[in-house]
C-alpha cells in the first residue's frame, strides 16, 4: 500500500483519475513480474499499481512527448522514491505491428500483466453515434481497440492477464478483438448510481484461455444521496482495495 | 392484463418460463400492430404478450411440429378464448433467407415488434467453451444469432423493436449481428442474486436506429434469503409489470 504523487497536464477531470484507479485495482497485491501500462498517459494507472504492488516492475508505454515528460517528472519526485526503481518510461506507439513493434521495445511474450485505458473522444462520438460506423482509426474506433488488444496479446506471456477500462459502447469491438487471443473475459459495468445505465466497463481477460465470458455484478460509484462514493468504490478509488478476478 | 394457459412438453424447467416472461415484459401495455415471436416453441412469450397487450396481433413462428401442436392446443383452450382471435401459429424456419423467407410467410417490413428466445445447448457449450469457436451452425453458435437477427431485421418495419433473451457469452455475436441493422441497443444483465455473475442478458434494439449502445442497471432475480423472487422481478415474471426501454 501507499500513496504516490502524479504530475499531469492541467485541465484533466477527476474521471480520468477514477478510470485509472479502477483499472489499477484489477492487479492483486501479491502480483509479481512485469506489468505494461499501454498508452499510459501521465502514468496514473501504472503508478497506482506500482505503489500498491511491491513485487511488480512497471513499464509506462506512451507516444505523446508531453505525457512522457509528466511521467518522468512523477518518477523523479522525492515523494515517489519508494517506487522509482521499479517504474520505467518507454516512448512507443502501441499500434505498431510485428517487427516494428519488437524493434520499438515491445517484445513478444514479455509481460505478466498489461493494463490499458485507451483514449476516447466524446465529440467525435456524438457526431457518429454508431461506434461501428465511426472512423475506424479515430480514438475509440474499432481499429484502435483491435490494434491495442493485438499488441497486448503479443507482448503478454501465455496465461498473462490484460485489463482495460472503456465506454460501454465499445463492448462489441473489445470482445471481438479478444477472440482468438484472449479468453475468460470478465466484464463489470460501472454505474454512477443504482438504477443508472453504465458509464464504463472494466474488462479483464487471460491470454490463450478458452474459458467463457462472464458478466459480473456491476459496481456502483455513488451512494444514494449526494456526490460521495459508495464505501466499496471509495476503497477502489483510493488504492486501498483490489478488484480481483473470480 | 390477465392470465393465460400454456400447453407445453413435459420436462421443461422453470427457467424456460422465466426467460419467456422476462422477454414478454419488454412490450409496453399499449403497444399496437403486429408482433412476431421467432422460434416461439410452445408460445410462452408470445402468449404472455397477447395476454397483457390487447392491441397486438401475435404470430408464433416455429419450425418444430411438436411445438406447433402445443401452441395450437394452447390457443384452443377455453381459458385462452380471450386472446385466441389475436394469436396466429405459423410453421416456419427462422433462418430462411430472402425469397425463401418471404415465400414461407415472413414478409419484409411487416411487423412492429419481434421477440425471440433462441435455443441453446448447455452440453455443447461445455465442450467448446469459446462461443466463437463452437460449431457456428449449432444452437447458440454465432451463425444462429446472425441468421435470427437478420430475419428480425428483415421482417420488422423501420423503427420497429426487437427484443431477445440469451446467455451472457452470446453478447458479442448478438451485438455484431445487430451492426448495420439495429441501433439503440439496450442491454440488461440478469443476476440470480446481488453479487452473482449474470446468467442471462435481455437485449432490445430499434431497426435502423443510429443511437449508441446502453448497458442498463441489472435485474436481480432472487432476494437476499431463500428462493423467493425480488418484488420487482416477481412482477415481471407474473406478467404484472413491463420492463420498458429508457
Amino acid at each position: 500500500m501507499g500513496r504516490f504523487y502524479l504530475v499531469q497536464p492541467r485541465g484533466r477531470g477527476h474521471r480520468a483519475g477514477m478510470d485509472a484507479m479502477v483499472l489499477a485495482s484489477t492487479i492483486p497485491d501479491d502480483a509479481a513480474g512485469r506489468l505494461a501500462d499501454l498508452g499510459a498517459g501521465a502514468g496514473a494507472a501504472g503508478l497506482a499499481v506500482a505503489s500498491r504492488v511491491p513485487g511488480l516492475a512497471v513499464t509506462l508505454i506512451e507516444r505523446a512527448e508531453d505525457m512522457l515528460a509528466c511521467a518522468r517528472a512523477s518518477i523523479a519526485l522525492p515523494h515517489n522514491r519508494r517506487i522509482a526503481d521499479r517504474v520505467f518510461v518507454q516512448a512507443g506507439d502501441v499500434t505498431l505491428k510485428g517487427r516494428a513493434r519488437r524493434e520499438a521495445g515491445l517484445g513478444d511474450d514479455h509481460f505478466d500483466h498489461v493494463i490499458m485505458n485507451p483514449p476516447f473522444n466524446d465529440r467525435l462520438d456524438r457526431k457518429t453515434p454508431d461506434p461501428l460506423k465511426a472512423d475506424a482509426h479515430a480514438m475509440g474506433g474499432p481499429d484502435m481497440f483491435e490494434a491495442w488488444i493485438r499488441t497486448a496479446g503479443a507482448i503478454l506471456k501465455p496465461g498473462g492477464m490484460m485489463a482495460l477500462i472503456a465506454r460501454p459502447q465499445s463492448l462489441a469491438v473489445i470482445v471481438q478483438a479478444c477472440a482468438g487471443r484472449f479468453g475468460g473475459l470478465e466484464i463489470t459495468s460501472l454505474h454512477p448510481r443504482a438504477g443508472d445505465p453504465a458509464i464504463r466497463i472494466l474488462v479483464t481477460a487471460i491470454k490463450g484461455s478458452r474459458a467463457r465470458l462472464t458478466l459480473r455484478f456491476p459496481l456502483v460509484i455513488h451512494g444514494e444521496a449526494g456526490h460521495g462514493f459508495t464505501p466499496a468504490f471509495n476503497d477502489l478509488n483510493n488504492g486501498r482495495a483490489s478488484y480481483l478476478r473470480l
